[in-house]
Order: structure tokens, then sequence, then C-alpha cells
């Protein structure tokens, strides 16, 4: 009899993963070099190189991972109905976007780095910006919000750039402390309370008050 | 009698900044060489280098050039007290950042550059901020919005930041066309409507419907 296979490969490659992450994170994509991934995890350049081919391969890798979590998040919008619905979705989705804040961080790099990137980017801000359309809707039919038709996609585009630049905002004003993983529970409030903030003027009455009640505590929480 | 002196030293500065903001906005700051833009205009990299001492040096003559324009426009926040004034202000605004999008586009880059950009890009962005702050209370004090007490900060920040990012955003839907000076018209109509389009749901009546004209408008302009 053989003891089961501990695939010593599959291993090591999340483990790249998660140091590359962690790298990227605190110093920025463009300032992180798969020599020093290799050199943090204590393995030769080599032994990376097999399992990426290129920093090209292990960004893509990252992405993939983030874009993945996000699309499975979007599609939830359509069942957004109430304010708490609202408040979850966009509070996770801020934690999503934190917890991958190099691509924000780094956003026209990336574009710029492959055509998969500039694809997958581009595709990713569509996709943000078509649920958001379709979470309006929902919150529109439910009358949690009153929404004149060409206030639609105008709110749903203001709502994904608040997001998707809501860190580099807040980096822009504290450069050596907005990104750093103490900020975590401040940049993240932050970003889920500046979204929800931008449906308030849209609420009808009891959600209006609701709404201010989140935004109340987020300003405690993030403070 | 002496012909007035030409002040060449003086032409050719004013040449090196011209061809740099051109070169910045089109490639990119982290992507310009002093001696590409030395070969842009056809002299030396000494001459250039007489001029600035070093790329740093050019790129903070550059911001400040930008800085001081956006500084001077953001001084006439308190008399903007109808629709047609933060109409004015906000589309210059967007003009301003379009002819130094290079700011915007690698605004993470220039932070990390030297402690000055850090300084004055987060200087910026406070005054930026505490402007739309003076702005929204002169439209509520002439009621043309109705803001409540916490409404004011947080839509002075969503606007900075649909301000701020908006070019950003353009550029990750369309790489391959947002930056290129043929998309100005476009570029600049869709950034000023997306902020005028967040002060809309706070607007009294007549001016509400003033300031779906204006967007209706920009839509026409923008497409």
């Amino acid at each position: 009899m053989t003891a089961p296979r501990r695939q010593p490969g599959r291993q090591t490659q999340a483990r790249i993963v998660r140091a590359a992450l962690t790298l990227y994170n605190r110093l920025g994509e463009p300032n992180v070099s798969p020599n020093k991934v290799a050199a943090d995890l204590g393995i030769s350049p080599g032994n990376l190189y097999y399992h990426f081919a290129s920093k090209n391969r292990l960004t893509e890798t990252l992405f993939a991972a983030h874009e993945q979590q996000m699309l499975t998040l979007l599609q939830t919008a359509p069942e957004v109905r109430d304010v708490e619905a609202a408040w979850f979705v966009l509070h996770r989705m801020a934690e999503l976007m934190w917890h991958a804040r190099f691509v924000y961080r780094s956003q026209n790099d990336l574009i710029g780095r492959s055509r998969w990137l500039e694809q997958h980017v581009t595709a990713l801000i569509e996709a943000h910006g078509q649920a958001m359309l379709t979470m309006l809707e929902a919150l529109h039919a439910s009358e949690v919000l009153r929404l004149w038709a060409s206030a639609k996609p105008r709110l749903a585009q203001a709502m994904v750039v608040v997001q998707t630049y809501g860190l580099s905002y807040a980096y822009a004003r504290a450069p050596r402390q907005a990104l750093e993983p103490e900020a975590e529970n401040q940049a993240v409030c932050h970003a889920a309370a500046q979204v929800l903030a931008l449906l308030q003027p849209y609420a009808t009455a009891p959600n209006r008050t609701h709404l201010e009640q989140l935004l109340q505590r987020y300003d405690t929480l993030a403070t």
C-alpha cells in the first residue's frame, strides 16, 4: 500500500500565489519581481518559474482569482430588494476589493501589461456597471429607491467609479497609511459607506432613515 | 541702443515644458525619460538638464502649473449660487484635469516619486474637497440644493472621487481611445456630466429640471 500523494507541486503553487498577493498589495504590482516573491518564500527562482513561466502569468492568476470572486458576488444583484441586502453586497464588495487592492492601486499599469489583462480588467468594469444597474432596477421595483429613467445609468456609473477608485482616493489622501494591513477595517467601512451614501437621496422615507443609521454606524467604525 | 533681449533660455524652458506635457499625457509620466523629451525637441540632453536638473524637477514643474490653475478655479467656489455657475466651474475643472491628465493617470506613481509631489498631490486633493464642500454650502444657502447636514461632506467626497478618477475610469473602459487627443470633447463632457449628476437628486424642483437639460445636452455632446 502506498501513502496518499501530498502533491507538493500544488502546495508550492498555492504558497507562491499567497506570497505574491501579500507583496503586490504591500508594494504595488509594478514593484514586485518574481525573484522577490521567490526570495520571500525561500525557494529558488527556477522553482517559481516552473509554476509561473512569467510575471504576467503570476499577475494574471492573481487577477483571475479576484475576478472570479467579484463575478460570483455581482450575480446576486437581481436579488437585492432591500437596504440590508444592498448593504451586504456593497460591504462584501469593498472587502473583496481590499483583499486584491493591488488591482485598484495599479489598474492602469495592469491594463498595459498584457492583452489578457487589458481584456479582463475592462470586462470586469463592464460587468460591475451592469450589475449595479440591475441592483438599482431591483431596488426601484421594490420601492426602496425612487429613480427616474435617466438617473439609473448615471447612478450605476457613479457607484462603479466610487467603488473602483475609493482606495486610490484613500491612498492619495494618506499615502503612508491607507493601504497598510492595519487600515483594513477603516478602508472597507469607508468604501462601503461612500457607495451607500450615493443611494441615500433616492431612497423612500423609511429607507432613507435606515441608510442614515447604517452610514452613522460606518462613521463610528471608520474612525 | 541695443535690441531687446530675446531670452532664448526662457523660450527653451517653455518649449521643454510644452513637449514634456504632451509626451506625459500621451505615454504616461512613468514612460517618458528626459532624454525622450530632448529627442522630441531636437535639443541635446545636456541642454534639457541645464533647465531641469532631474526628471523629478520637470514633473514637479508640470504639476505646479496644473496645481496653480486648479487652486485659482477652486477659489471661486463660495460664489457658486446657481446651476449655471456650478456647471461652469465643474466643466472648467474637467478641462483643466484633461489638459494635465498625466497627473490623474499616474497619480499613485507621482505620490511615490518625491516628497514634494506626495505633499502637493495630497494638498490638492484636500483643497479640492474643501472647495466642493464650500460650493455645496453656497448652493444650499441659495436653495438650489436641499442638503441635510450629514449629506454635505459625503457628497463633497463623492464629487472629488468622481472628478479625480473619471479619466481613469474612461481609460479602464476603453484603454486604446480614452486618453488620446481626439477623445478630449467626449472626455470633458462626460466628466462634467458625471459630477453634475451627483447634485441632481438634491436639487429643488426647477433646478433639477435645469440640471436634467444640461445633462441631456452633455449626453448628446459626449456621443
